[in-house]
């Protein structure tokens, strides 16, 4: 066995547990920081008690449906046996890591808001390095729980299958592994998409009630629904952004493996190798990401325009030092053209870069495009939005074309720029290869970047809690500082998010025709017809299962998908937008019931029910989520068993399409609202309270579930619709009516 | 050559005739009737010198637009032998029948309006018939210029290339012929686009400054922009519409001709027959449409729900009749399998009707969708915009689904239901061509449905001038419900508009690589290798064109593809909404500059310069649609000279597929935002005046432009984005870089 893994493999595990480790020693070192006042970490436990109150909800749902899941895939594989009997075991283990990992984050965020506010009592550094270092908690335990557990089932499916010749134990072992990625999927929806509705019914029922109704102001402690906003915070930003990325990590590396394993199985030697590189960049990408969060540090009195640059400093340094890095590991893993290999890696992480600037451009008001939807609102709400719609819908051309070129690149370096030749068998699976690590290299730098994601919710909460705990200007003149930074990491990390999404399910997809295959030889098939010839399926290339299941576009079936993926993109996005407006009915229903029942709140004289109201905002987020996520499990699976496996494709590729670019609308239009506003409130155009700033409410609120809720799930959706075609391929090709 | 052109073909150009016929019998008629009073006069007089002022700018522009475009047509054809000899003429001729009949559409519409004022002081009959057979001059128009233009070419073509053998004949004249759309197009997406942004830029103007600044009423004749917004009316909902669905009229026919000689090249007596059936189809709508106009009345005092059946009467009559002809014709055509293709037209038919009443349902008040968006304007306007998009998010399934079942039906309708050998060569040809003659059911109606959309802007005017004029509270009450009766039909419109266009778009599609083959030809290839056979380009099967070019959807240039083309749709909307705001703006400036030198407009003594300010909006419109028709232009040349042909498609599939469901969401969210204002101001939610009606007023201006600019631009991007990959088609395979 063990001369079947290399002494290079190591550095994967240990790679991880470093991530662990330096997770840990993040997490201790800020426990041991001072919570502050009484008054401050009275405010830190109800966010934390209400955080708790959720998590309690969210798992015992997710539970529900992860038994019901799983039943199902016990009866498919051991039943039916139209699939992989790890299936289940690996669909659990995903679901489990993606869920420790959100509740880790978690937890780390909501014990660091008092603590970062406290810290920003004694210098601006102070209060970044606590904050920063708390969201790598979140960053390094991501990526460490999913190296982890890609190395624990490697291991073991080694193990597993030791008497198995070499070629297929790989391509078997890879798309195994791949299944688990269902789980995480799955966990990452219910984090997404529950969190996202949780978050913003919170937020706009808070606001309702509070401010328009009983007159006290934004934050304040009587209003029992101002802690569910602050736990939404958490919700939406820290466990849902972890568990889709956790998604997103695993994913394009197992999907990569995957494509490896298939690319290189005519050279057993290669293979290997092909399987293990995407797993050693992402290992050595997380090595090189703790040297970046070390470099995160800044002056007294920064502007923001420095306070980027710190957080730059350590992103930037990690991805030069992760690109210089990929070529010395794939030299020294002796990968075949590992140069042209290193350029895909390093296309991938340049689009990363360019869709976070553009991201940043589009959304901040340092630059034109939000400045203009600010000064449409001189004629009225109506303007802001229009406007707002306008920029976003215009600011999809740059991520859409720097993906698109990433494609490009990462496929023709993988297969040494061979134009002439470029969709034979072996380039095509080559050039598939390509896009795939280009995922993995621009994910490669998660470890750091979603540390200043991360950060961003956690010196949100940090200047609430100054606020509420009435701290001195000077604190909060430090902690809006750190705020206001934290919204523009918000914005870069979100588009960051979507385009590794992108990238991830192209990677996803391509893997899809691996576990046709598998599915075939499970229900006993043992060769295909291509134009007249007999192949053995085991043997079959990508563009034999291409000829045979004829996935091309003038196929209806392939038609017919194409629409109806990209009505599912639209459709999900409604059925949450519409979930926000009315969950945040029941919360104004709630808080109105509190100040009505429980005497002496608006006295200050009781404490509101603030677990209740989290409760009941949980309840009624994880309520609304059931509909769009059954309609994403089951779109992919009727799709399948209707049209077949060009049917599914066809939803893959419209599902991808249209949900990226309307995701990338979604965002960057929100974040250009909320950030019109903040440039109002900055004293321009008339300022806070003028009816410019009205108006630019208006346009922050209709924003709301653009950018936290319906925007960000879409990332879900093509991954998850993805996974579960991969997890159902057996049943795809077992059973299809057309 | 006689002996090709069966009897049974002059029935074509004889019904384009008898349709011209009654037009022009219409129009006389209309023309006898009274214009009412002096002041009635004046106003029409102002709005129709308004739209003509509009008609010159257009035309300068779409005139150099057309010379540049056909002197680039002749460079390819003449210069470098890449492009059929005829494109430029067809080019030509295609644009030039698409602006007469929106020229003659809106001439029409102007002399109407105050016709349908002055009869319905008469009785609320009168009104209606007046409106109605004015509106349907428009829709005869359209059909029988689209099918004169179609049997000259037919018959110029037939004799032309007399001496060519049958088989390759057809296809040669059907090719040729497809290309006459690109005019059609380009002519369309200036009248949709340039029309849209004229009409709500005159819309906000006018509101912005008379309302709000100067303080008088809507529709006031001391305002200089009332008369454009007017004259948007006309512009965009008459000219418009009609430029846009002759285009879809034009391009299903020769779509479906041009399938129809390639799936029965094998049989040459067919051939001919699945040629003309198309057309035959399209001229038995025509005749049974006049019968349905006929059909058309209503009784004194009529509640809205009865004039929506008195119209509807009128347009189910003559579907029925088509779908009971459509059998006959066929029939005495002696079509191989006529049952089955009758069938297929049916399916066209009923999902035109099917996606009709979706809209409907979900953006008329009397229904549950736009009364839940009345509601939420309890709670502000972001709310109002929230729950709008929200619906019109959800309401693309219906449509989208309606869609995907028409395609099945009609596919499978077309090849005796041969589900196990569906995709074989010769049943993937004969599918398609049935998805086409579906697209040609869908339109049959197009005589009564368009006469129905462009009755709406008649009853709009005529409202108008009634409430200018001052006529009575009984004739104003009568305006007032031809007027919402119009409001819901230019809802149904857009939706048909729209599901035409998504089933005219793939039939370009499909016929597409018929293109494709005449541009090898030309270039002198005589064989293409597939799989390692050599097979002659004249006999090549569309699988040996996909597998050649590798159109499936591992090919990472299809994916770029598909994405860029997802993206299109999005930009073109962003740069029309843009536009909009834009374009409002140059109003505005123009009315405030009138309101200032122009002494004595607000006190009535000095006319203002209303065709000073159409003319300014007009300028401004032309120069804001520069950018987004160049782009649809330009986007399928650059993705064809990067990527070729896989490239193409992969953008065409993609700009359908988001492009289509885009559109429904923009016109239904538009329409319901629309209703909802209209609903409250029915007197329900406190009426007129309250807090919540300003709410719905600031959905409804958001609204405007993405019901009447983006949304409906989007079906021709994607029909013009189909059409340009034709003409270009000899480009596409000559030059292509990967």
């Amino acid at each position: 066995m063990s001369s079947n893994i290399p002494m290079i493999f190591w550095l994967v595990p240990a790679a991880a547990l470093i991530a662990l480790g330096f997770a840990r020693y993040f997490f201790v070192r800020m426990k041991r920081q001072s919570e502050g006042s009484e008054t401050m970490r009275t405010i830190a436990g109800h966010v934390r008690k209400g955080a708790m109150a959720y998590l309690r909800q969210q798992y015992k749902i997710v539970g529900i449906v992860f038994l019901v899941l799983c039943a199902f895939f016990a009866v498919l594989a051991y039943g039916f046996g139209v699939q992989n009997p790890w299936v289940p075991f690996a669909f659990l283990t995903g679901g489990f890591f993606s869920g420790l990992a959100g509740y880790i984050g978690m937890k780390t965020a909501t014990y660091a808001s008092a603590r970062t506010a406290q810290a920003a009592s004694e210098s601006l550094d102070r209060g970044l390095k606590v904050a920063f270092r708390s969201g790598a908690v979140m960053g390094l335990v991501v990526v460490g729980l999913g190296l982890l557990d890609i190395s624990a089932w490697y291991l073991a499916l080694e193990w597993f299958y030791d008497d198995v010749a070499t070629t297929q134990k790989l391509v078997i072992i890879t798309t195994t592994m791949l299944t688990f990625g269902m789980g995480a999927s799955t966990q990452a929806l219910f984090a997404r998409v529950g969190g996202g509705i949780y978050t913003k019914a919170a937020d706009v029922g808070a606001d309702l009630v509070g401010k328009v109704e009983a007159g006290i102001p934004e934050d304040d402690p009587r209003n029992p629904a101002t802690i569910a906003d602050n736990v939404g915070d958490n919700v939406g930003d820290v466990a849902g952004m972890g568990a889709d990325l956790y998604e997103s990590y695993c994913g394009s590396i197992l999907a990569t493996a995957a494509l490896g394993a298939s690319a290189f199985a005519i050279a057993p030697e290669m293979q290997l190798k092909a399987v293990l590189a995407p797993m050693l960049i992402a290992a050595v990408g997380i090595l090189l990401s703790i040297i970046g969060i070390y470099l995160v540090k800044t002056k007294e009195g920064a502007t923001m325009k420095s306070l980027l640059k710190a957080l730059g400093l350590g992103v930037n340094t990690s991805s030069v030092l992760i690109a210089a890095a990929t070529f010395v590991i794939l030299w020294l893993l002796g990968l075949e053209n590992w140069v042209g290999i290193s350029f895909s890696v390093i296309s991938g992480l340049v689009a990363g870069i360019i869709i976070g600037q553009s991201t940043e451009y589009y959304t901040s008001q340092s630059y034109k495009p939000t400045r203009k939807v600010a000064e449409s609102s001189k004629t009225g709400p109506a303007t802001v939005i229009i406007s707002g719609i306008g920029l976003g819908m215009l600011s999809t051309a740059v991520p859409v074309i720097t993906i698109a070129a990433a494609i490009v690149l990462a496929f023709l370096c993988a297969i040494h720029f061979d134009v002439a030749n470029m969709l034979t068998a072996q380039n095509l699976s080559l050039g598939l290869y390509g896009i795939g690590i280009a995922a993995v290299g621009m994910l490669s730098t998660l470890g750091i970047t979603l540390a200043t994601d991360a950060y961003g919710p956690i010196a949100d909460n940090a200047g609430g809690n100054a606020e509420m705990s009435g701290l001195g200007p000077e604190v909060r003149k430090r902690t809006d500082a750190l705020d206001a930074l934290g919204n523009t990491t918000a914005a870069t990390g979100k588009g960051f998010a979507i385009g590794s999404a992108a990238l991830t399910a192209l990677a996803l997809m391509a893997s899809y025709l691996e576990e046709i295959k598998i599915g075939l030889q499970h229900i006993g098939v043992k060769t295909i017809e291509v134009l007249g010839r007999a192949v053995p399926v085991e043997t079959a290339t990508l563009p034999d299962f291409m000829e045979y299941y004829q996935v091309n576009l003038m196929n209806p079936k392939v038609l017919i998908g194409v629409f109806i993926g990209s009505m599912m993109a639209f459709v999900f996005c409604g059925l949450t937008m519409n979930a926000v407006g009315r969950a945040a009915q029941s919360m104004v229903e709630e808080v109105r019931r509190q100040f009505r029942e429980i005497k002496g709140i608006l006295t200050g004289e009781a404490t509101p029910d603030y677990a209740r109201c989290v409760a009941i905002s949980t309840k009624g987020a994880q309520r609304e989520m059931l509909l769009p996520s059954i309609l994403a499990i089951v779109a992919p699976v009727v799709t399948g068993i209707v049209f077949g496996v060009a049917g599914v494709l066809g939803l893959l590729v419209g599902g991808l399409g249209a949900g990226f670019v309307l995701a990338i609308f979604m965002a960057n239009s929100g974040g250009a609202w909320d950030n019109a506003k903040k440039y109002i409130e900055e004293g321009n155009l008339g300022g806070k309270g003028s009816d410019a700033h009205k108006a630019t409410v208006v346009g922050d609120t209709v924003g709301d579930p653009f950018k936290d809720t319906s925007g960000p799930s879409l990332n879900i959706l093509i991954k998850l619709m993805s996974m579960v075609a991969i997890v159902m391929a057996g049943l795809t090709v077992a059973y299809s009516i057309l």
